[in-house]
Parts: C-alpha cells; sequence; structure tokens
C-alpha cells in the first residue's frame, strides 16, 4: 500500500489556485494572495519545507482572527537615493519582502545598489525567497530578519536572539541563482519538534535545557545553541546579532528580546523586521566580468573530490554532499556548494 | 624573573614612530606607513594577535623584494552613485581597504550607502580594521576578504576557500564600536601551528588531514573545517562562499582556488580581493532612532545571565564569556556580545 501522504501530488498551478482561493476568502486582497503563495511554493519547491507550504494554516488563522491586515496599505518611505523605509501596515510579510525588494532593485537600477528596512511586518517565511527575487531579475540580493528569541548567546543562559536568518543569492548565466539561506543557529527549532515527536536523540551541541546546558533529549529542550555549538558559537550569536542590528534597528522597531516568547509566531502582525539589499553586480566592474568570474567559480567548486565515506554521515539528516551530489535537489536553485540549507533553516 | 617576551611594554605613539620608520625605509610611502601601523596596531589592541604587529615583518619582506608596491598608485573608479572599483596597484591591502571604506563613506553620505570592490591589491590584515574606520565615523561597515584555500568544502576532501572573514561595526553612542570579525572557519590556520608547537591536541571538528577526515593532531592537519564542523559545515562552506562571490566576482579577479596555495601569503601582491560597504544609518529612519534602538539591544545584551559553568570549558582557549565578562578585553571595540574572535580570524 502507497502512503498518500508521501505520495501525493499537485500540480503547481492547481495548488496556486487553490492557496489563492483560501488566502482570499480570509481577507488577503490579490498582492497579499500572490505573494504569500510565491513564498510558500517557492519554500517547498527549494526544500525549506519547514517555512513552505505547512505553513499556510498559521496565516490563514492569523488573517482571519485579524491579526495580519489583509489588505494593507503598505508605504515606502524613500530615504535617500539608495536607501529607505517600507512600513508593512501590519501586512504578511511575504508581501512586505517582495515588494521592499523591489524598491531595493529599483535604487540598484539607478545607483548600483539599494536597500529597505521593514517595520510592521510578520513572519515572511524563508529568507531565500526575497534573495531569489533579486538574483532572478540579475541582481545580488541579500535578505535578513529577526524573530522573538529562542537561541542563546554564546555561554549565556536564557534565549536572547531568534535563529535570525541570513540568506545571500546572486544571478548566474543561463541556471538558477546561486543561494545561501541560512539560520544562525544549527538546527531550526521545528527539528527540535520533529525529533521530540519520533523519539530520536537531537546532534550534539545544538540545544540545551532551560539552564542552558547542552541536552540532545527533545523533551529537555528549552533554547537553541548558535551556530558553532559550545566551542565555536561566538561565531553564531555575533551572526545573529549582526543580522538583529540590520533588522531591528534599521527600521527603527524592537529588537527581538523585547518580543513575547513562544506564541504563535507565524500569526501575529508587526513581530517580524527585516532588511533588504540588491547590488546589480555590472555596477562594479565592466558588464560581464562579473557573470565570467562566478561560472568559473561553480565549475571549479563542482569539480571539488568528495571526502571519502563523508564527514557528516552521523548528524541524522544534516549530512550535505558536494553540489550536484546533494541528495537534496527538488529544485535547481539548491545544491550550490553544499549550502542548501533545506532542513535547517 | 619576569619574562620579558610576555611584560615588555611600549607606547602605542613609539611603537607607531617605529612601524613608520621601518616601513619607510623599505620603500613605503608616508600613506602606506599610516595605513599599515594603523591597522597592525588595531588588530594587536583588538586583541587579533595572529593579525597584528606580528605580520610586520611579513610586510616588510615584501616590500624590500618588491613583491608588493610601497608607492601605489590606487586609481578608484566610480561606477555608480553608490558603487565603485579600487584597483590597489598592488600596493599593501592596509592602505586599499581604509581607502576604499573611505569611498564607500563618501557614497554613503550621498546617497545613504555605497560600496567598494578591490583588486590588485595585497593581504589587508584582520576585516575588522575597515568595519571599525566606518563604524567610527558613525556609519554601519561591512568588510569581506578572500585568499588562498585552506579550508575544505562541506564534505570535501580538499581545500578550496580561504578562511574568507566577515566583519561587521556599528557606530554606538558614547561608546568604542559593536564588532564582528570572524572567519568562515572554526579557527584559524595558525591555531594548528600554535598547538602543534606546544604538542596539543586540537579541539574537535575544526581541522582534517590529507584525506579530507577529522584529525586533532596538528602534524596530521592538511586542510580546516567550515564553521559548523562535520554535521553543520554547509553554513560555514556557504558564508565562504558568499564572501568568495563578493570579494573576487565583484572586483573581477580569480577567485581564491585558482591561487597558488601555501605560499607566503602575506607577501605578495595581486593575491587578495575584498569588498567595502558602508551604510549611513540615519537612511533609513528618523535620526537618532538607529542609535537609541542599539543602546537598548546592548543593555538587554549585557543583562542576560551566563549558564553555569558556561558551555566552552573544554575547547582550549576559545571559550568566550558573555559582554563584560570576557576576558578577552584589551580594546574596547571586543567584548559585544561574545562575539570577540581575537583568536579565531
Amino acid at each position: 500500500m502507497r502512503d498518500i501522504s508521501s505520495n501525493f501530488r499537485v500540480t503547481r498551478e492547481d495548488l496556486a489556485r487553490f492557496m489563492q482561493a483560501v488566502l482570499k476568502a480570509v481577507g488577503a486582497n490579490q498582492a497579499s494572495a500572490n505573494a504569500v503563495t510565491r513564498a510558500l511554493i517557492t519554500a517547498s519547491r527549494m526544500g525549506t519545507d519547514s517555512h513552505g507550504l505547512r505553513l499556510l494554516p498559521h496565516y490563514l488563522q492569523a488573517l482571519k482572527g485579524g491579526r495580519i491586515n489583509g489588505a494593507p496599505n503598505m508605504r515606502f518611505h524613500q530615504r535617500l537615493a539608495a536607501t529607505g523605509f517600507l512600513d508593512a501596515d501590519d501586512g504578511l510579510g511575504h508581501l512586505a519582502g517582495y515588494t521592499a525588494m523591489e524598491h531595493a532593485m529599483e535604487m540598484a537600477a539607478e545607483v548600483g545598489m539599494g536597500a529597505v528596512a521593514v517595520g510592521n511586518s510578520s513572519h515572511f517565511g524563508a529568507a531565500g525567497c526575497y534573495a531569489l527575487a533579486a538574483a532572478e531579475r540579475g541582481y545580488l540580493g541579500m535578505a535578513f530578519c529577526n524573530s522573538d528569541p529562542f537561541v542563546l548567546l554564546h555561554d549565556g543562559a536564557k534565549p536572547f536572539h531568534g535563529t535570525n536568518p541570513i540568506a545571500f543569492a546572486a544571478p548566474v548565466a543561463g541556471e538558477a541563482p546561486y543561494l545561501l539561506d541560512m539560520a544562525t543557529s544549527s538546527v531550526p527549532w521545528n527539528r527540535v519538534q520533529q525529533y521530540g515527536a519520533i523519539g530520536r536523540e537531537l546532534p550534539d551541541q545544538v540545544a540545551a535545557d532551560v539552564n542552558g546546558q547542552v541536552s540532545r533529549v527533545p523533551s529537555e529542550v528549552a533554547a537553541l545553541l548558535p551556530l558553532g555549538g559550545s566551542a565555536f558559537g561566538f561565531k553564531g550569536a555575533g551572526l545573529g546579532g549582526m543580522v538583529e542590528i540590520l533588522s531591528s534597528m534599521l527600521s527603527g522597531m524592537q529588537h527581538g528580546f523585547q518580543l513575547p516568547h513562544g506564541r504563535a509566531r507565524y500569526g501575529h502582525a508587526a513581530w517580524s523586521r527585516a532588511f533588504f539589499l540588491a547590488m546589480n553586480p555590472d555596477a562594479f566592474v565592466d558588464e560581464g566580468t562579473f557573470a565570467r568570474g562566478l561560472a568559473e567559480y561553480l565549475a571549479d567548486l563542482r569539480a571539488q573530490p568528495a571526502a571519502e565515506g563523508g564527514r557528516g554521515a552521523s548528524t541524522g539528516g544534516s549530512r550535505m554532499a558536494l553540489p550536484e551530489q546533494t541528495r537534496y535537489r527538488r529544485h535547481p536553485a539548491r545544491c550550490r556548494q553544499s549550502v542548501s540549507l533545506c532542513r535547517n533553516c
């Protein structure tokens, strides 16, 4: 007997039609419904299942309850030729993200680069979606966002940062973009829940109990460790801090630690701040130079030999192979130099 | 008996005078001598000893041998209002770095942000120096650079990236700037050499032998693992890739893997590419908003409790405590949220 939960298939078009219909039924306008549909399908196709289709019910519930504004009047305040602020009017973070990146690209077309800080927004799904949106149009794209706290500082006892992701994408001539989309913790919170549900031990050095002591037992876990674990977590914590400063301080909003912890984080407006940056790669050196250089780099990268037997085999599903050899490649945007972070962001 | 090597002290002024004199004696012009002196003293004062004073002899030798141009004619090509390229004319990377950041800040003053890619440059010391230079003038600063390869890809067998550092600094009202300065490997190459010299085992998951298998024995080590180790090294490798793309491709130069490996890397011009970015924090939201937000964030950060006993005690010198509790604080620019990376970049 085939398992319908793993073998069920639907065309992208039918799925999009369904998602738009239900989003509109709970008050999303066309632009908002389009943005959520695009972001969730993109995330699921690139394998970031944690931030893909499974989140739809959360957003529907938040729209229904009125905690997110389905028909926001987002206002962009351009401050200087390369910078601006987007007030997302308590709307969906996906619409805010695509809108902000659109403004950043317009500025990058004019002056070479542009950046937009976003406030009064809500959960935007996977950061990679917005970096990709830039790269698909020929720009280098970067996206950052904070959240309520559930990651420890290095040697800290209590959660302070969110998983504060970093996404970076670059256009590749004739191919899907290069993409990095990573949390600044080693694993996402839902990995803890998933392992708990199947009675499995967590990898070492990724989570801690209520006293900040490392624990591999999901039921004991109260917080995540920053990337780098007990020994080198100051790097993950530092990256998380950089993301916090770009997201919260440049948007003039509260930082993540001031937000209530552990509530239904997908369902609240004004709980998310973000920062988006676009650069025109041909605004630094002669046209075409960037594209040629990146093609050469990717060719060398893909020619690299793998370590015999790998090094990551013991990590419970996190092992990533070299590009073109990875098993996470439902979408071509993955699989660039072992940085498809589908299970980790 | 006191050990002169650890107790010898010299005033900053005398040290600077000495450094400038010897640099000028081997052909550095005033601007180059000033830049090297400023960068090396800054690195040593912030505790990045690996990239501090100890590098002076390398630079002197390279200048003497003519491999680095002590009197370069660096040319800045502004491309658009926010972007440009600096041809460093085979000069010292320190002068190139400060010069590039100066141009980036000028653009940020005009249009809110600016970025400069640098080519035909040489080793610039610690990336944090140039991010700090921006923050000291009220800008957010970022600096990136690549090098010849000695870090493995995730599950890769051979070195591919350099330690490709990321530096980020932000101005803090009435205090030294916030600073993150980190390699995208867990440890620097000189840690391996240092541990080898004192017969000590390396921490786990930071280095590998010639076949790409993890090794803690310094004499066996042929390469470094990316940050995250065997389990999560795809994050470190991905960050290293981002740095490579920003540094090499935006400057139109060869990427790190195409550079000869393991030669005297401080002593060669044209072996280093870098990327610098400056942003005016008041070009996003109302003036003063950023400064107030960052002060609140740092106050919350410093009030965080430490995990009892710490988590990093077993890591052989890498343990970092919470801000204000760290033992690495020779310079106030350190000690922001456990991200003083003095031993690791």
